[in-house]
């Protein structure tokens, strides 16, 4: 088995914002990331398969397949947009932070791969400092 | 002289727009940029001053004073904010593009600088592939 | 399950000593590492703790907190200090080796985290070309 | 058990091209990569090993008798080298994805590797944006 | 006057040697990089251009316009190419060094430019660790 | 003219104290940087010559000699070692601030660079957020 990983970007907008509670809360909670006109990121994502490397191609997966994948299923949807209002895959008032949108793009990203190749690992990165992994469980 | 730099990054949301301009032509010249609910980026400023090294401190100038001036001249406003609503020194109207927010910052900045100091270059990442650089004239 | 990793980063000092042992054999054995007046570098820390999203604030720790822990418990110590004399927490006579901190800094950290949160894994560059990991046991 | 990791870089030429295959098929499989004439990168390769840190040297093993390891076993073969045509431990007709390239040089490795150490993990980028990882099975 | 850099990325094989030198010179003067069988890198360009920001648009220039041009005069020619034997603007027998290419690649990209924009630097990184810069003279 | 630069690191320790000064005034003005018993950092330097690419050769300079003469006038000098303490070139009570190394390393450099060659620029990372840079006047 050999893990192949495919990085791409895209540039977003969000906030954090639980609508049930008070501006206090909200403010007390996420600080200024609870900002009512939003912020936002560079988000670097890294999407790793798993599989046995073809023995023509010696390719686990085409790594531009992959990214093709990844663009329809993932980025051509959060690029230039706003995670919290414009991502039909993201439930409105689910907080659109680095945790969940791993777990949202997993589910995009699975029915779409090829049967031989499984995913195994997504890695977010929102900012230089701060990243979420998630491996579909 | 020796020219000092320091780096310090801030998290923004934005859109360019031109209010006079009909939704077609905006999404014509701006692209995925106009997305009517903002986009946003980690944007890394570098701010460069030149002088002459102090005999005994050895610092052209001192890099946590330096710090503390672009935060509270600059980042202090526009991080975790939105650049098109939420920051004085950006007019209403103007397109918050990198090229703007560097004219805005050097204005900004330079009041606050020791006089023996002077602001050299500011050059401002929005992504790892765009970046917009200014020497003040 | 989802990781959530944490970057931090500090500037040591140290060396690499063994007092049992001649300066010949130290030097044999750690090379420029074993300069009697010490050398030094600026470290980066990944800490990464694993957990489920809270279903209000979709946090598997607050990112802030987490920081805040690893400054109280770890950073604040080591930041701008002498590794092999400075740090109440590395015990006299052990080389402060990149394999040694992340055991040290595991047991600094893992008193400090919520119940909730699991500490997956410390990873701690030296340099760009060499870095270790530790996952508690 | 605390694993440690070395860097280490090369620069070579490849294509992707099976013999077998029509030139039309090669094109529309392997698309530029396919280039009679060769293209190359600038690959970095992060060797993990695990082990326990040595109670006198606090080393898992040490980092620069496992750089040398790593040049005199891999990287002095593969560097400014042609990886279809120069590499005696790259099979001829085996493409050199970084698929295949991970797989070829832990064969290479584990041999020279001391008993207590084992070979945890190979991961190569090819770019910034593709990286091939191997954990020998 | 506000600068704007585009960042675009290629990568490619070269060799250097002179047809004219034997091979114990060509070797003697270029070491590995006279490799018969070619090596490769991924390079990476960064093209700055100067010019007053539009008070509509507040871009020195359209990024998107930019890139689009450096692709069609430079990337588009060198990406998955042999520097020494593919690109006709590259003239046969001058070495495809990173100082030269810079000089063919400023005379690629200067007529293709808007009238009102000045190209004012191109820097190109063959690996992390060499890079050349041309301003035009 | 095309300008060369040539990337290399070395790690250090020191600290920045005034002699003449109070502990009280080191610390007020140094902050943590005054710790008695060091810190260190790893430096980058980015060493830039200009001229005239040789016809031949398509080299400014030949980057490995380059490499060379920055090793042995300066990394050979300062890697592993105390900037403070251990350094011939570094004057007794000067403070190895960046600002200051730059400068030394300039009056190093120039009178092992061939003739034809002009240093243009040394620029130094202390950090990934502090950096100097020195023209040579």
């Amino acid at each position: 088995m050999v893990y192949l990983t495919r990085v791409e970007k895209f540039n977003a907008a969000h906030k954090l914002w639980v609508a049930e509670w008070s501006e206090e809360k909200n403010t007390a909670v996420f600080g200024r990331c609870a900002n009512a006109n939003w912020h936002g990121h560079n988000y670097t994502l890294h999407v790793t398969v798993k599989g046995k490397p073809d023995p023509y191609t010696g390719f686990t997966m085409d790594a531009r397949k992959l990214g093709a994948i990844v663009k329809s299923a993932i980025t051509d949807h959060v690029d230039h947009r706003n995670l919290n209002l414009d991502v039909p895959f993201i439930p409105t008032g689910i907080q659109p932070t680095s945790e969940n949108l791993v777990i949202f793009f997993w589910q995009q990203l699975t029915p779409l791969l090829p049967p031989e190749i499984a995913l195994y690992r997504l890695k977010l990165y929102e900012t230089d400092s701060i990243y979420a992994e998630y491996f579909g469980e």
